[in-house]
């Protein structure tokens, strides 16, 4: 029996749209949202899959009630209309010209993808487009629950960290914050599994060709190291500098990110862990592990759960911070429905599950 | 937002104990009862592992507020003060003994291991013992819920089907009643993912030993073969003759049954899908797909649902009827609270994902 | 120590050519023949990858000293010349009207398509084309060496069997000829990885989409139906019919036909065992496993080793027969270069595995 | 057609035993001695397995000529006489005492466990034993083919690398004796498959439990690291220092070492590539990725092939060195056999697979 039922829901359930209703995204948000007691999916939006229902975009949805829901072309109007609460998880590239105009429309949005998280002269270099609505960066809120759970109460537009940035910057804040770590280089060793990858069909990410693989990827100019490098500096005030090196595993869900950062003088393992238990007493969704304990991005599937460890290595002078969760959950989905809690004054863990699906 | 809020639930939760509570379909049941409104977990049973904690045995689990929970040695009228309904996830012939002290102490109870599903006589050749309260076998009542509703819910002991079983005995019943298939020989091939196996370890079910294994195992003797032969007696009056082949595939969860039957004359796939669909037409957890379309486990896992599909080869007069499901789900824990439900006089879906957590 | 050496290669060795090379299947050929003391691999043809070497199309080729060689268009006279013996692992329908230009202009073959092993008016049905030379499809041999041999060394032009079939059809043959059981209807239920659905980027094939997946697929239509009905009365001499259900599963490679067939009177575990067992008895690559030991795939995994088990039910009346392999060797390459070796009156085992790649 | 037959075999082949015959690496070892043409396996010892035959313990084995060869007791003097070349795959701290005898009744031999890799000091520490032996310590040659080829010509006793030391001591090497990155701290990120494990069950290690795990382990303590640091030492003369977190990841073979070093002013990814690719080009079994390529644990599956590749990143000072190999071929096995040809004074690549099982 959950014991969560201490809110009480007033008046109506509010509308929400999910963008992007046929990737492995959409499909988290729409089996969360089913779940949900305050909120109720009226709109799912598309590019390809305008046309096709639910039930034929996500043939394991199709027991829902909901199965029928059509997908439908994303009309800012029409989308503000059905929906109060936008969730956008559309592709990089793609809502950073359609939120605004829904924002516009009387919606509050939040954005899955990459487009609201970084400031304009980062967007060139890193994902390789000029910002088409530059000045909206700065009224978008990056949505770390744990670090901004105030500003996020009020965003109008909040850009949902991404996965590997979440566990990171979860991590390594608390830590350089209280000066146990000096705040670069940072080395960022990150583990995913192959949904990251998003559904589209690829060669390299067939079952045939990721079994048993083990390879880095789009390093050093992955896209998530300024975006972790802003999150720390937001969290902390601190000029952080980070180096990320991405590997794919093959595991399906699942995101860990093993940290490496310059040891502050006489720090222990000890310290690190009481900093982090500190940082995280009252939050739900994260847990610190104990000395000696390790984490397992296992244990996190399908919930909304991160587990952080940190350990402190006087040979070499290095604090390793790990973090470990499920990156269409508290990577993805599950924080997005954590910040529309926020946002609708709501628990931030209404809705969301703390038990994983294991094993 | 679930639709199933019709249902109001009177005064107290129904407490509940979950025995065997260090195993996968133990640390299931806990987390499908974390979720439900109508039941609390009050007690948590075991033998080796008492002592632990419920976050110690299952780490996952640890974020759960019942996760400093102890496990306790089982005393039936320990348990039976404890909770109203007992949910055994003891392994096979260690529950016999047990739970009918427990249901005359007071308490009701569901076993989800096999040792109240045959007749006396078929555990020594089937199981490899002699029943140890054979009176019980008469008054456990078969749990499988889309056919047996009615009676399930008078019942004080409750014998969950197996999870192969559950497969096949739903996909085939409704054919058979209406006649469009013969009832024997029916040639069941089955293939299941390794949480079947246990959470033991063993070197045969090793990630090293059965990444890529494809392999039959314990046939023609497996003791869901006289479960399936009992359990479509039990439906459709028919005496039915089984052989049951199972083979281990690496997955972790699912199971699908492929049963070959000898076809009606005349008989179509449209003709087969109809009479499925009309069976099952009102049932919350039953997909029937339509011609064309195949089964999937990997769509169930995580939820109760099970997929059927029936398709006809007059090229050599058989019906293949093809069942999947998670066998941790609606082949145990989700079925479980499925028969619970409905002992209560709730609506069976309370409580239980429809929606799996897919990819 | 290999204890093979009792052959002795006289002269020049035989130049080979590989069609299809950028596909699984041309890989195995590629790294079967590198180790091959009888053939040289003179030339490598394909479509979509002309102008690739070997090393950008087979990465985990490059270490090899042939990894500089082009990918070349496939003109039937250039192929002739440079190579005495052509292996062809284009898709099905395109080696149909390739091969017999290249054998007329002078060069032997083998096509581990499908393209040479059925009779003209079973290719519309099945395969969904018209033969476009169906005169050669009596000079084309079924190449199963086991059951084939003295006739494959004759040969011009080589059907090697579908991965399938071959399992199958080396497991029922010598019990249908001993009369052990009837010759149908058979139900053969088959499982495979996903390499056999080559190499190709496909939704439905990605790991995200197939972990933990457990699929029936293409039936009864799949057209290897026809093909283990033809071999089995190539063999036997018997009219037989056969329903194929065909299964994915999350693995790689590997191949298991379980097939059951209706039993004749008396037959036993012990009868059937035997009956493999003499029929396989000095075939160097056919284990046939003592009654209670059980096939696995992955056991075959990177060898030519086919397991088969045969075990009869007298309470259903039915002989189960399994077959196990590895589809991109026995199921393809290694079972076409011991057709070769066949073709050059060498022994059928030069230069391929008995022993598999494990774990 | 293999293009390595430069070499003429002398005489008779000579004598090898296999020790630990029943585990993975002993299994490897056999599968390579068999298709090796100047060793012939000549005993087999074990110590749970006495009394088993091969195909027993292996039953991936069994189609091998010498499936039937007995497990042994491991008296050392019955092994010298039955083996000129003794390769021991027992457990770390089971080889310590049994290797030197083995050594002064007249055999040479090579370990792959860690019992004569570093200096006695280290062995309680690192180990957790006093070293038996530690006389014999000075006089065991650690053996990295590609680094130390002459001194291992005349060794009687060779310490075989551990898999991860393997790939990053080749990778590090070069670059530290360049110049091009500062001997520490390095910080190496490991990554492995469950194979690394052995074949004992433990309920961590089963598929259940693995499948979509990435969690770290044993750090900072693991046994490599000092391992790693001596390695290069011998390599460089440099006094290195290294922290070292390992992590598992579900995969059966495979290991990838990912090293973050301080770069030397001004370093380039060219001017890494190019140095690593100098130090490598007469090796056949090592891989130098050009820029902008990625290592794949994948494509090494089987084979003896080390793949490395090299990237600067000025904004964070560090280059990374990563590297790629399946742990049971080139991390044990594999390199043990090139160990064995350079001690016999064939060319290092006899009998050795240079392209991997793939997909």
């Amino acid at each position: 029996m959950q014991g969560l039922h201490t809110y009480a829901l007033m008046g109506e359930a509010i509308g929400a749209a999910v963008l992007g209703a046929s990737g492995f995204t959409g499909g988290e948000l729409v089996r969360l949202l089913h779940g949900h007691p305050g909120l109720e999916l009226r709109f799912l939006g598309g590019a390809g899959s305008v046309g096709q229902t639910l039930d034929e975009a996500q043939p394991h949805l199709g027991a829902l009630d909901v199965g029928a829901m059509p997908i439908q072309a994303m009309e800012p109007a029409i989308v503000a209309t059905a929906a109060d609460l936008v969730f956008s998880a559309l592709p990089s590239g793609s809502s950073a010209g359609l939120l605004p105009a829904i924002v516009e429309a009387g919606s509050r949005a939040i954005d899955l993808a990459g487009d609201f998280r970084l400031p304009a002269e980062d967007y060139p270099p890193w994902y390789g487009f000029d910002h088409p609505a530059p000045s909206w960066l700065d009224r978008a809120l990056y949505g770390l629950p744990e670090l901004f759970a105030k500003r996020i109460a009020d965003a109008a537009l909040v850009a949902n960290p991404g996965c590997y940035a979440t566990a990171m910057v979860l991590g390594c804040a608390p830590i350089l914050e209280a000066g146990l770590a000096e705040p670069g280089p940072i080395r960022v060793d990150g583990k995913t599994g192959l949904s990251g990858s998003g559904r589209g069909a690829m060669e390299a990410t067939s079952f045939a060709s990721t079994e048993d693989a083990i390879r880095p990827y789009r390093f050093p100019g992955h896209q998530h190291t300024p975006e972790m490098e802003r999150g720390l500096a937001l969290a902390t005030g601190l000029d952080v500098s980070v180096l990320f090196v991405p590997h794919l595993i093959p595991a399906v869900r699942g995101v860990v990110t093993t940290c490496y950062l310059p040891a502050a003088p006489g720090v222990t393992t000890e310290l690190l862990t009481s900093c982090l238990a500190g940082a995280y007493e009252l939050r739900p969704f994260v847990r610190v592990l104990p000395p000696g304990a390790m984490v397992d991005a296992k244990r996190t599937r399908g919930s909304n759960v991160v587990e952080l460890q940190a350990v402190a290595d006087p040979r070499t002078g290095t604090v390793v911070v790990i973090g470990a969760l499920d990156n269409l959950v508290k990577g993805a989905a599950g924080q997005a429905i954590q910040n529309a809690n926020l946002m609708l004054g709501l628990p931030e863990s209404v809705g969301l599950p703390t038990a994983g699906v294991w094993p």
